[in-house]
């Protein structure tokens, strides 16, 4: 049994399938348009090898070290560093069994689709990861992964990505972008701007950061005139090294749109790190409406990803830190949290915001109204856990019906795991020709536009609502 | 390729399509009931033509202009008046033009259903709206207007309407409906009393409008008791003017039933136009008890459209007033919120209270656990945004199990857009039949009660509910 | 047209079907594992007959009795006990009849499924339950109640039932359990530890009830270190009656994880009956993380069913008391609520807390998350109105994709109605093996994974979660 089936996520019924297979090899070859993600720059400015299959597939990928968490394998077994320095497991053999021999958890997850399509697409593999084929699996990779064409530069280009975003926070020197871009090379990676750590009080190091902001900038930022210059300081820089979107990634929606006296107290206030939950919330609210209205000054695309209880175990996070598959959806309001922004920039027609949700009950109760109707709004692809099939189509299914196809703008992989890019970007065009092709089969859409719909969802409404 | 395609929403497995296909032949040429909506009685009391196709299709149909507004059409450019008067486009082709050139925006949307069906089956075009095809679609839709054909009453007759209920203000004076009434004309058009105006302490001129209640109705509105006989009094008057039901359209969900005493302080104090929010919201929430209780006295069913935040653009309601697109569904709960009113009259075999949401999450887990234990509930149809292909099969899919079909209602067109009522009950129809053939297909349902229970989706279960 | 319908629930394309009944054959005569619900241990001791078609199907049945009130038929025409004794329905044939002519308000819900499937597989029936059978169906399952092959321990014999857990209060002797043991019956019928009764401030005679906890200890219940010693002791007495799990049923799912100090500062409280309800709800809260911490010493299995507001019409439960089909579901917030006790006792490789929800939005949203990260997290079924087809079927495509399938636990019938135990676990057999078909015609899951998935969701996990 193949490690793909080639006509994976389309519709059961034999001529709806004929019809979303043929509309999937209309997009099939499309270059990847990859706007939002947190690759590393690096990978691309050096273009040194990859380590090895434990450190490429396992050690980084927080879907996957969660799964055998949740099942009882310690993080540390995994080679998760530790806070502590304390020991943890060295050997990229060792992890890659423990994963090898787990891998039927991944069982109908997209992680499992997302790995066998790498498996089978990059490395070529032919057997099912388990036990008996860890060691031959974990060779085969190891040894391509010292060849050049599996480098990544050379990746990036076999994949067709005509631009891969990365995301760096707004005191990064971006040396690794210059190094891009000075070294000729014709691969388009460009950052996006992502303030959170001198954005929200409650970040570690809050204070201190917005210090160093200052002093990247030369503005005093001890001032809320200041530090909103030092702000459209870093984003022209980010401009300069592609930047072509800012990226906010807040607990909740929230947002403000207070006067300048009483933004400036509240700075003055959380500046003091005395400020309450409350006020370092409404703090991060009224940035979100700032970074809005610069938007219409710079042309930066604005994305807001709320919703997430960060580092929800306090024992994983004291034992290893921020990021470590302990991330939890949490409900979310839209209709209330947005309407400050809305209120102050949302009938502007030269901007977007981009809105992204964690809470699947949002799409067609506020998220698919308020994108129908305000033009500065779209709707972010599903996101994180919702990368699915399910995801995608359940998204589809709820806001096309409200919000229509030109309100969403496209996929996004926002993934670390940059082997995953083309198995992701293909089960989004799967899915998206698996919804066209019922449209049509149900007399819900015709089938000229189907083939046009098709290729907006896969190439230009992602150019178009980023601004690549 | 046709504007509708003649097994449009069927299931696509081939044996199921025909199960459906026989359903619906069943239940297609039945009489409309419409039993809820916002046509204007005047259209059939006068019986003049339509102005033009912009008039009809595009400057009253929120659902139109909002996705137009999303993408940057101003409203004034539309034709959608100003409230300070100031200039709007004038010319309706013009307006036309704006929106056939966007019409791929409404893909996969009910509206393009709608739209779609109207210009098939109403008036006959065979033409796809674009750009290309706006002006003579314009002149070909224009010319059939001035026919009489085309008048309202006959197109009324044409779309066998058996009954059409409208809504009115509890001030209303009801001329078109006793115009109707004595012009002999058979056909059966109803009012539904909806005295948000004077029982909503946040409604514009609420005070003034509850005295001018009391001037209606020659009672002292001043008080508690005066107030509740006005009340008995127009619901007496809409009742000879054909009406069965009320109408509630609140925020919240919220009931309450205070004692009288504490009920005429909570209306003395709302009369004085200084009651806080929650005094408001409070007040309208005995007021939902009131009526329920006035209901067991004189029969009307009393629904309750719960749920939206409605002109939530503060820039667009200034501009533009009421009702322009910006209603956004918000979390609603229904468990905590209706129990007051359901321990007073919740049991009440004689009382029929029907349940609205923009909340499809409630759907499953509070409203039709409610509606399949107390007597006096049931369930509305899909509202709003939900009233759609995906919309009323994630209605049947929810609340079938718990609630059965027994305590549903049947269909709500719920429009202001004439043309379209046979194309909404054209799709619900569609809907329930593909749902109840995929029930027969996978052996939850006998074939004999699915032919009896389309019958009595379209027809039976609307006439019972409301009374009609 | 048979009653049961031999390709009921599996998927209406012709190859996915087959591959659903050819997964459904390796599994539909797997012995009947039900680690949780509600059947009565003194059948089992007595073996006596069931005394009549009515007392079997219609009067301890909520799922029945509210659908038939809900349509307006009072309680006490059902034979419901009435708390005044007042008069009520003795005449079981007469119960049977109001049945038996409102049998068409069940159509398509799963209590239609579970009647029809017992009707003809336990009873052997074969005409529709309707005002015209209604004699003859009472007349001949009668007659067979009468025969020794339809006394409880025959029937759980037929049924294939490997092990049947029970749930008993924490002050219940389990006398009926004793008795089955000390019978020499083969039959394994198991209890479980509910201590509602003395961990609740707000249950009826919450204090007595803690006095008698210590009474039948000899531990000293007035002291917290008293109390929870009280707990380890009957957790002990039910452990050697066959309990392997513990169960909690809580308004909210909110835990507590106090300071030995203020848990025991709090039971004081409580125990003077004059706490707060937020104080009563951080007791249960606590208890929970106790309960938890218990389950780490004797190896119990936890069960939390959070989210149901209780007896919600007030006049029914005056009339008529607890558990008479007016619990609904509310909205249940698991992300803060388990916080303290996943910070406790989550990462505990060794321990097993099953949640369960009646708020489908968190499967997605918060359940998988959270039960695809910690190791001491499992998913329980679908529970109560969603213990169905669609809401198997959206259990399983909200959360596969999050938690994968070895975080979930298999089926609890969660039943007091015996004989629809056969016909529940087939509903659940035959939903997930159209699941799986559709994930392996969709590509999404290998065949021999399907085949292997089906032994584990029917068998496997539910031995393994509650240690049977």
């Amino acid at each position: 049994m193949a490690l793909t089936d080639p006509d994976r996520l389309f519709p059961t019924d034999p001529a709806v399938r004929d019809r979303a297979r043929a509309l999937y090899d209309s997009v099939r070859d499309l270059p990847i348009i990859s706007p939002h993600g947190h690759c590393d720059p690096r990978w691309f400015a050096e273009n040194a090898r990859f380590p090895n299959p434990a450190e490429l597939f396992v050690v980084p990928d927080h879907y996957v070290f969660r799964m055998l968490v949740s099942q009882g394998v310690p993080l540390a077994d995994l080679g998760v560093p530790r806070t502590d320095g304390g020991p943890i497991e060295t050997d990229p053999r060792q992890i890659w069994r423990r994963f090898a021999e787990r891998f039927h958890l991944f069982r109908a997850t997209p992680s499992e689709m997302w790995l066998n399509h790498s498996f089978a697409h990059v490395f070529g593999l032919t057997a099912a990861l388990s036990a008996e084929t860890a060691d031959a699996t974990y060779d085969r990779i190891e040894a391509q992964l010292a060849e050049d064409a599996y480098r990544p530069r050379a990746l990036f280009e076999r994949f067709g990505i005509e631009v891969l975003a990365t995301t760096e926070g707004a005191l990064d020197d971006l040396r690794w972008h210059r190094m891009i871009r000075d070294s000729g090379w014709a691969g388009r990676v460009v950052t996006t701007y992502r303030p959170d750590a001198v954005v929200d009080p409650e970040f570690e190091g809050f204070a201190r950061n917005v210090e160093m902001l200052g002093a990247l900038t030369g503005e005093d930022t001890t001032t809320w005139a200041g530090y909103l210059n030092a702000h459209r300081t870093r984003r022209a820089f980010f401009k300069d090294h592609g930047a072509t979107a800012s990226d906010h990634g807040h607990p909740t929606a929230r947002t403000e749109n207070l006067s300048a006296a009483e933004a400036g107290a509240l700075f003055d206030r959380v500046l003091t790190g005395e400020a309450t939950a409350d006020e370092a919330d409404a703090f991060r609210g009224q940035m979100l409406t700032e970074m809005a209205k610069m938007s219409l000054e710079d042309g930066l695309t604005l994305q807001i990803h709320a919703g997430s209880w960060r580092n929800h175990s306090a024992q994983v996070f004291a034992a290893h830190g921020r990021d470590k598959g302990f991330d939890i959806p949490m409900r979310t309001d839209y209709v209330a949290a947005l309407k400050p922004l809305l209120d102050a920039v949302g009938m502007e027609p030269d901007l977007t915001v981009i809105l992204f949700t964690l809470d699947e009950t949002a799409y067609g109760r506020e998220l698919a109204p308020m994108a129908g109707a305000y033009p500065a709004l779209r709707l972010g692809p599903p996101w994180w856990f919702f990368d699915s099939y399910e995801g995608i189509m359940r998204f589809r299914e709820s806001v096309t019906e409200t919000a229509g196809f030109y309100n969403t703008v496209g996929f996004n992989d926002d993934t670390r795991a940059f082997c995953s890019i083309p198995a992701r970007h293909d089960v989004s065009r799967r899915t998206d020709c698996a919804y066209l092709a019922t449209l049509v089969a149900t007399g819900r859409l015709n089938e000229r536009a189907a083939f046009e719909i098709a290729h907006d969802l896969t190439y230009r409404l992602a150019k178009e609502a980023y601004g690549l």
